[in-house]
């Protein structure tokens, strides 16, 4: 049984995606898919709680395992469908519009937690209704070394209440800017800041897409810059595949301290700059681990001063 | 004579300021007095052309000469006004509303440059009209060692001609994302500054505002990012006084490699980063060089990983 063992909840679902470079069909995506293939890149093995319908198919299920992912969490409804998202994105891919959103097997999912899975030290929470969110925690027995969860701005919408009992239940929350300014209240992310670190996690990660990532803790800060990049092919998952690469790594390096969070931010970013370069998965499957540390090279000289 | 003299070209005016802090009356403002009082930071002496009317105040240009501005090549137009600029900003600092621009002695300015300027080594053309810059660096003898522009996106839309022809005899351009994107037609800022680059300057910083600033030259990149503040109080003249530090900075070390121009934009960063804290130059005549390294220090423990 592996030591530093990472689980991750959220969707596994089929994206239909259209960007200024071309369109998909129904091709895998959800929350859950570029997390696990982000924090698999780190580490033997990624166990993954989720729910698809029978209408996914087995070759999709089968490129994950490839990658290390382990799907005995993968609740396989008979006679449902999977939770579909289309989406198209404008011009610059800084705004998009959704086209569909079909729940499916998402509107009743129960986190269902493997036996072989309790001994998870490093959890990650996609983005889930807030609810889900906290029966994934109580599904485990012991507490976890290390909780990272993803939400966003439509649960401070209709959820508030329940997002905040969440809040007071993990280590470190990771939103974008716009949803950390919401759930504060405040403009100034650093004042916002402060202000979301008194409602439970001790970690803040604020994601600013192509302006890049902030580290809050205590009074401590980090900014990673984003490689400004000649082209983004499609943007879907950027964020998950760096909250991915970020639990993936300290997982890895087995070592939660501030100094070593400055690292995964990066190595999250990295993977996150792959992310973008195809459409949905599709370069994540490709990367290799000298691609990911030249990237990492590109990083190092682009803040170096 | 000093070795490595600094000119700065561009306005000395009155702004009126209103941000959600309160409002001022007319205060000292204009690009060529933030530029200049933070270049005097690094130097003993900045160099400034520029004109007022005769109902500029004594005490506002005796508080710029007791920071090592000289003004001999300042124009004072008898029975004219100086220019006006009154302003309003909005609840998040980053949109503003021009409620007056009065060009008063600014509408037929033409630069001169006293004998004593002519062994300028260092050229920093504020934001003015194309031709004026082109004026200004005609009348300089020699070329100088280092010639750094600011424009903004209304030269773009009025006279793109003339700007066009400045481009080609600037070393350095430095503009905010939106122009940097207006100027080249290209939305990524990688590929609007190759393009940009091709158009004169071999180096090319986009100021970002709140996410910082990118320094482009052949493919080096470095991103500086900016200092999470709790508040903006006043953004007036923060662009100014970030390449004013920069250039200011460059000169004081006589050093304008890529290597030595990443620590310049950290101490333009730094000394901008003092000019919102408090309404228009009033906190540049207060900061210490101990401010300053404190304030590069948090700069640095802000980027390392």
């Amino acid at each position: 049984m592996l030591k530093m063992s990472l689980l991750t909840i959220g969707t596994v679902a089929f994206d239909a995606l259209e960007t200024p470079y071309g369109k998909t069909d129904k091709i895998i995506g959800g929350s859950c898919t570029y997390i696990a293939l982000s924090a698999a890149f780190f580490l033997p093995q990624v166990n993954v709680v989720a729910v698809v319908g029978d209408d996914f198919p087995q070759a999709y299920m089968d490129s994950l395992i490839s990658k290390g992912i382990n799907l005995e969490g993968l609740q396989i409804k008979k006679g449902e469908k999977s939770f579909f998202w289309a989406g198209k994105y404008h011009n610059n891919m800084n705004s998009r519009d959704t086209l569909v959103t079909d729940l499916n097997v998402l509107a009743d999912f129960k986190p269902m937690i493997p036996t072989n899975y309790q001994d998870c030290e490093y959890l990650m929470l996609g983005n889930l209704t807030p609810q889900v969110q906290i029966e994934a925690i109580q599904g485990l027995k012991n507490r976890p070394k290390l909780v990272v969860m993803d939400t966003m701005n439509f649960w401070m919408d209709v959820a508030m209440d329940d997002l905040k009992k969440v809040l007071k239940l993990v280590d470190v929350l990771c939103i974008n800017d716009e949803e950390a300014r919401q759930l504060s209240g405040q403009y100034s992310l650093r004042t916002a800041a402060k202000l979301i670190m008194e409602m439970g996690p001790k970690t803040l990660i604020i994601k600013k897409g192509e302006h890049g990532a902030l580290l809050f803790q205590d009074t401590k800060m980090f900014y990673c810059p984003a490689l400004p990049l000649e082209e983004v092919f499609d943007p879907t998952g950027a964020g998950d595949t760096f909250v991915g690469g970020f639990i993936g790594y300290l997982a890895q390096t087995n070592d939660i301290s501030f100094e070593n969070m400055r690292k995964a931010i990066v190595y999250g970013s990295a993977m996150a700059s792959f992310c973008v370069e195809k459409f949905g998965t599709e370069r994540l499957f490709e990367v290799t681990a000298s691609d990911l540390e030249a990237r990492v090279g590109e990083f190092k000289e682009l803040a170096r001063f």
